[in-house]
């Protein structure tokens, strides 16, 4: 008996659910709240709930492997088409929505459909409460010292300027018991791939998680992204990566931090990457992660096969 | 194994199915799909789908027997708040029409949903395309004598004038194959109660629904209205009713209609109700079909169980 816990969000908790599928009974994502935009965001601000986009694409990624469960993992993230009030609602997102509204809950509106989808895993919120994100960001002004803050999920993810630091409004918000105890509970636990400020490092900003993450007796693993994000990170190095964790949770300690090989690194760049990783008291282990594409060129896309394998090493 | 097929729309249909469901082992539904109004309206003008309330409705009213299915009927039914862009929208609506956008059809979505939640039975709209009601109208204008043509569900059910008869938009119709087929192949088919003019006389109108009615070797079952319905048929007989039905289907023959024994009738009333009757070659079935109220005080609903007993008696 076999369970993974991927904390995260977004396209990149996909991918890690994708692969925490393959190799583990139990699978539970702990997903951001944070996200402001689009359907989500609309919903958000109509209804007052947490913003289920993401705990949407985390049901899509964990669907049934069946005839079934592939026709319900498309209608999840079937968007309205046209011009109208619907336009642009991923379906998933209005049933999530619907029955939370019914069941006063988003957790059990999320098991309850998780259960009727037959749903590899459990996909619960990392808190019950809608965040927003706030961020220090550098370089909006012409004096490029300044420090401006900006808020919200897409202002910060689509920014000019270089984002600093994040934290969540409210600031220290609880932890859902439900993801607490996923961590706590699992052989692995994942933090990570995806969008760094705005789906991996508001789990660092919850204090719940991070004392859990502290406490687990579970592996634990960051699984860094391949390439730097338009945007977020265009610039960043490996270790800029590594170090952003440590500087959002000074104690947080990490068993591994696994990195792609697909791409040669000088002696000295493991050097600094393996001293990145000791902040985090972590071991750096490199892996073939990289999904590949025609002629083995690099797609900047994890691989589900290779990702589990990786994990199954850490096992 | 006893099968029956009933058609109407809205409440009046829910009734019926809540009876049928308790004597048959296979209940089909087949739903008119001409509303223009709120949920269904909108859905209808934005996707140009069928509208999907009064399937919603048969969906609910066909609801598993269980905890799970009490929920599931409690969130199809159930309207979005506030006043946003989504207020008002039942979430059965929204379910029904992004599983159709993805399937590419209102029956394949239906079949698809009632597998999922488990319902017992069948839901099919009368028509694939969606349809509009254009109604007769008289005492709109100071002579009363003149008709005006009212358009639309919304406008027919509530004008102050009095409807004359209803036609379909388009004229003639096709028949969805899935609603002739559950006529033919039925034990009893009801048509009725409900709104007479919006949810039983458009299935009149359809030259499909007919030609079955008159070809199936079911049983035959028109359940009468309890009341007249304001705005719709105020004012109007139990014969008007009947002669209604022979008027927009002139060649339709019924082998029973089922009117409520609760009111006592005179012997003349009696009388004027079995020739009306005749006019569809029916006999009049007088029977206990009431909800009572509180000291037995008439109720105006029809009660699923003395109506399945009532239908029982037919079969």
């Amino acid at each position: 008996m076999t369970s993974i816990t991927s904390l995260g969000g977004g396209h990149g908790l996909f991918a890690t659910l994708r692969a925490a599928r393959q190799i583990a009974d139990e699978v539970t994502a702990v997903v951001t709240v944070a996200d402001d935009g689009g359907s989500s965001g609309r919903l958000r601000r109509e209804l007052g709930q947490i913003p289920p986009g993401d705990l949407r694409m985390a049901l899509a990624a964990l669907s049934a492997d069946t005839e079934k469960g592939d026709l319900w993992e498309t209608t999840l993230q079937h968007r309205f088409g046209g011009s109208g009030a619907l336009a642009g609602h991923a379906i998933g997102n209005l049933i999530i929505a619907g029955l939370t509204s019914v069941m006063g809950s988003e957790v059990a509106a999320l098991d309850e459909l998780a259960r009727l989808l037959q749903i590899k895993g459990r996909v619960v919120p990392m808190s019950p409460i809608p965040l927003e994100i706030e961020a220090e960001v550098v370089g909006l002004e012409e004096d490029a010292r300044v420090v401006r803050q900006v808020r919200g999920q897409v202002a910060v993810a689509t920014t000019p300027g270089q984002v600093r630091r994040i934290r969540l409004i409210p600031e220290h918000p609880p932890a859902a018991p439900e993801a607490v105890e996923a961590i706590h509970n699992a052989d692995l636990v994942t933090l990570g791939p995806g969008s760094w400020f705005t789906s991996v490092l508001p789990h660092l900003q919850v204090p719940g998680l991070v004392g859990a993450l502290q406490e687990t007796s579970a592996t634990t693993a960051v699984v860094l992204n391949l390439v730097a994000e338009p945007g977020e990170t265009a610039g960043f190095s490996a270790e800029r990566h590594i170090h952003m964790l440590s500087q959002h949770a000074s104690e947080l300690k990490v068993d591994h931090i696994v990195i792609d090989n697909n791409t040669p690194l000088a002696p000295s760049e493991k050097n600094y990457l393996a001293r990145a990783a000791q902040t985090l008291r972590a071991e750096v282990t490199f892996a073939d992660v990289q999904e590949l594409g025609e002629h083995d060129c690099l797609t900047g896309r994890h691989s589900p096969e290779k990702l589990s394998q990786a994990l199954q090493t850490l096992l």
